[in-house]
């Protein structure tokens, strides 16, 4: 039985990626897509990749009917989507790609994002969308809450280590390489071709990337007590695909052999053979992660690296995946396109 | 009902598009993969990218056993192919994405090749696979014959025009801008990201390119008379895509609507409104091709160009087509992703 | 000795272009910087690569003092120049990079620009700057306006054969393939590394592109009859370099000795062997122009290709060659730095 | 007064660099290039970004007279540099950028490169070519060798900092950004621009890396005792840069001030201030260092970045900064090129 779908925020990025995974989704119908300062343009017009399917024109948010409506996909800017989600019909499943209800804390929330939020009590019964981690209470959620994309990569490679306490938890790294479609499309002098292309440079360092937030909730849960990482971005010139190297501190071959085991039975979690590290290019596209584990020269010591496409399993390939839980779909449903390479 | 095929030469990006392709195709089920230099290896060691595939593991040719294979395709390089596709079952169904099949004429054949064909009683027999003007003869073929990808571009864009007359023969100039992928897995100097990034350059120019043969042969054929074009490729720091630029001489809107008429029923091909051009990027990874049209301030020039990714509508998914057609499935059977933007 | 200089418009490409060039020019002072928006910030926060120069803040044009000032470099946007060069004391030597002082013809900047010319008595004075056939006139002007960089591309492979009367005129394509930086430090949609990167698509088709009245300007003077070329710029994944690649019509042996004369005495413009087509990456980051001549199948057709920097020689390296002839100094001053390769 | 030089090894990148650079060296002259394989060929073949220069045909190196050659550059492949330099007028000074003599000990570079050294007498002797560090030795040295570009990024971030005790040497993680040039004009899979553009991954990871051998040697000598760090190389898809990015355990202000007293008066290091990170693109084509420091949410935890570019700081310009000295030049002579940006 096919489900209907909303997706409020079409004109971004995570919106039109979301068009894309839909698009052959065995199980998902589009019926609403708003896209507020391109109401009324069609979305083979604002992204022309697009112009082959048979889509509704973009229109306001107010202007949505969500009678049939099963499930809305909220891909808004950080920070607009609370007040829009608390002004939704009751019944309706929400799938948030902001950040706006990853967080628990409302302290915790203010602390990173600068102000109150506007529904508190939302917020509360939220569900992290960390898929592999949170699955039965997805399955059972109203609204999920999309986790960040580099928070997604940090956890799948740091997660379980921290849960079997097989690493030190306060001796973590993690140093990032992060393509560019994760900021958006957003007019900024950094984000120009020019700017960008052939070099790299550091960006939110020092412990002020807002994903910290989630990091601290989730690995500080994990392990049982509070943990704090350091976390450094770098922006890379590439358009797609996240590499997170988390250094570490307990045997290469147990945390090889820990991770191996609990994505065991995970359809989009590949964990390469101990001392191979992966390519963010051989998941660009897909909703798959490859993660890879190599020891260091000096004992105890280890290197853990995960490799995820920002925009698919970052981001909208794991809306579709919550939402297919949601909906009581399969959870791999219109999600084991291959990568696309070269 | 599930047919069965193999895939000669699986190492190469066109093998590698294939496998791509059918791993969500409904209908297509490999059952043997060649790559004689790489013969032992797993898929997913010489492509991690495939990885999460269950896949036979690359094999020599003459250890295949084509029985209960329905159609074989053949991704060698060009001039071997030839001579293996001879030693093939009669009954094998085949498509080759070489060169080797494409000229109807031996002697054509030998000028642009060099040398001989080493079967030309398969030649002779073999349909020239561009789907959308050869339809009935593939449905009925035993060997098909893909495309050049920069021919395919170049046809889309000019082929209807020189059959409904609308344009000077003699006056046509192409202008292309192909995606490094075309030049295959090879390595060469100018092929490394050193070299290419950052720059451009014309290759093949002033009448050499091969794929002049096929300019020569199915022009001709669509204007009755002997039809030769200029055609100037050049290599872009791109990975995907094509975007071929055809000078034309005739009156803009009637060549316009000559397209649009011609291709009003397709389910691949997307004739842009008038005054509109497409961009590679609108098709990178998908089946589709768009094309566009604009008039000059000169009267009785138009500029049309054509926009497809070599890799996929220019070669596998071209082939993947066409063995629909063959084995009696629906056309666009597992070829309507979309293409993955940014 | 050593002139002093001030460039206005320090804050985009071209005069950062400016700016390091001048850092390594024996003959230049560096006397005042103009950046109305960054007023007050110093050159190396607005562009880091630039940090290691003791350089002028960035001021407003109206807080400078021009006394002691030999040259101004006005690196303004289009349309904004001609008000600031009108209100310039006297004395002062003006090289002009925008487009207002390009065409001699008030009608023809009206027609192309859209509005009436500011300061038509100075266009009327004012040089066309395309070095290499201007020198004479260069040497004794106060105001040179640069060529469009497109422009110069064409017009280096095109001009010596209008001149000599070896190609045919009604018969001319241009096809030009741009690197970004051509379009500035502007924020568009289609300007940022996600939507640029790994594609290409036309842009002001269909004769619409300004530098079209440069063309006509100059391809008539040298033709001594009108000339109206077709000419469609592509933009690439690049950040510096231009291909203009010429369709003509004539003897291409004529062609190439047509060009290999008239430029054999120029120190940064250099014929390639017949045969042999030009890369930008062998001129990116320098003032040197390559060019390329080869046939066809097709008796009497012909393609010629040039490559240039579009910062460099099509922009900021001009202004300077042509300030070196204005203020006396070596015409090469400055502008020998060979490439950057890879 | 003018020095000439011979360039062995000069058809791969370093190699060009250096004649790049010697272009507008005031002081330097070629006398010889040696390529063997491509033997005969003008460099402007080779190169052709070089065509625009006056120089000596490639030759053998058998081939070459060094009566009359003051310096030689000795930019062959890792291993294949030590019989030639042994081989050598005793009378002439090298420097040498291949690896083969970085390291004091022996038995070090018998670990770390697979084979006891060819020319142990000489390796005794050599100078490590870190100028900043090594500055009266070089101008003293016979034979310099240059260091490993990867080593360079990570010494000019840490080398003050141990010497200084002010972070802890037990707790040094190494993550570096590396463009592609650093890999030279090899023919490999990974490096093609099909397979390297778009995406990241490491190598030589978990401790291999043989530019350790540099770190232990170094970071030892500077710290009086055994250090040993972990250093995880990523390959990006740029051309030219280096990103070394430096985990440290000390006090982040102590920190930036010790590098930046000890930088003060060096020509080519650039400390930013405290709080901001360096970017590849700011020096790119040049001989300039730029280095960040910035601290963490964690209390005694800092980041120190060092960028540089590998084919200019990293080997080309450094061996020219070297050879000036040797040769009583000017430490900056040919070497204040700004970069190139866009």
């Amino acid at each position: 039985m096919t489900r209907s779908v909303a997706i409020l925020g079409a004109s971004g990025y995570t919106g039109a990626e979301l068009v894309r995974l839909i698009a052959t989704h065995p199980g998902l119908r589009i019926r609403a897509l708003s896209g507020d300062r391109k109401a009324g343009m069609a979305m083979g017009e604002v992204f022309p990749f697009l112009a082959h399917l048979d889509l509704p024109a973009l229109t306001r948010i107010e202007d949505i009917d969500f009678a049939g409506v099963d499930l809305c996909f909220c891909a808004l800017p950080h920070a607009t989507s609370q007040a829009v989600i608390r002004d939704l019909p009751r019944g309706l499943k929400v799938v948030d790609l902001s950040a706006d209800f990853r967080l628990r804390d409302p302290e915790a929330y203010a602390q990173w994002y600068g102000k109150p939020h506007a529904a508190p009590e939302l917020q509360a019964g939220a569900v992290y969308g960390l898929t592999e981690f949170y699955r039965a209470e997805i399955r059972a959620a109203r609204l999920v809450a999309g986790t960040g994309c580099n928070a997604a990569a940090g956890m799948y490679a740091v997660l379980p280590l921290l849960a079997a306490g097989v690493i030190d938890p306060d001796r973590i790294v993690l140093d990032l390489k992060a393509g560019v479609s994760g900021a958006g499309r957003s007019l900024k002098e950094n984000l120009l071709h020019a700017e960008l292309s052939g070099g790299t440079h550091a960006y939110a360092a020092g412990g002020t990337h807002r994903h910290l937030g989630e990091f601290d909730q989730e690995f500080s849960k994990a392990a049982g007590r509070p943990v704090r990482v350091q976390f450094t971005p770098h922006l890379l010139p590439m358009n797609r695909g996240i590499l997170m190297t988390a250094y570490v501190e307990g045997d290469p071959q147990e945390i090889h052999a820990t991770l191996a085991a609990r994505y065991a039975g995970e359809p989009f979690l590949h964990v390469l053979p101990f001392g191979t590290l992966p390519s963010t290019r051989s998941v660009a596209g897909s909703n798959f992660v490859h993660l890879g584990v190599t020891g260091d020269r000096i004992p105890g010591r280890a290197v853990v690296e995960s490799a995820l496409d920002n925009l698919t399993k970052g981001s909208s390939g794991q809306a579709i995946q919550n939402a297919n839980l949601m909906l009581g779909l399969y959870e791999t449903a219109g999600l084991m396109l291959a990568p696309v390479f070269p």
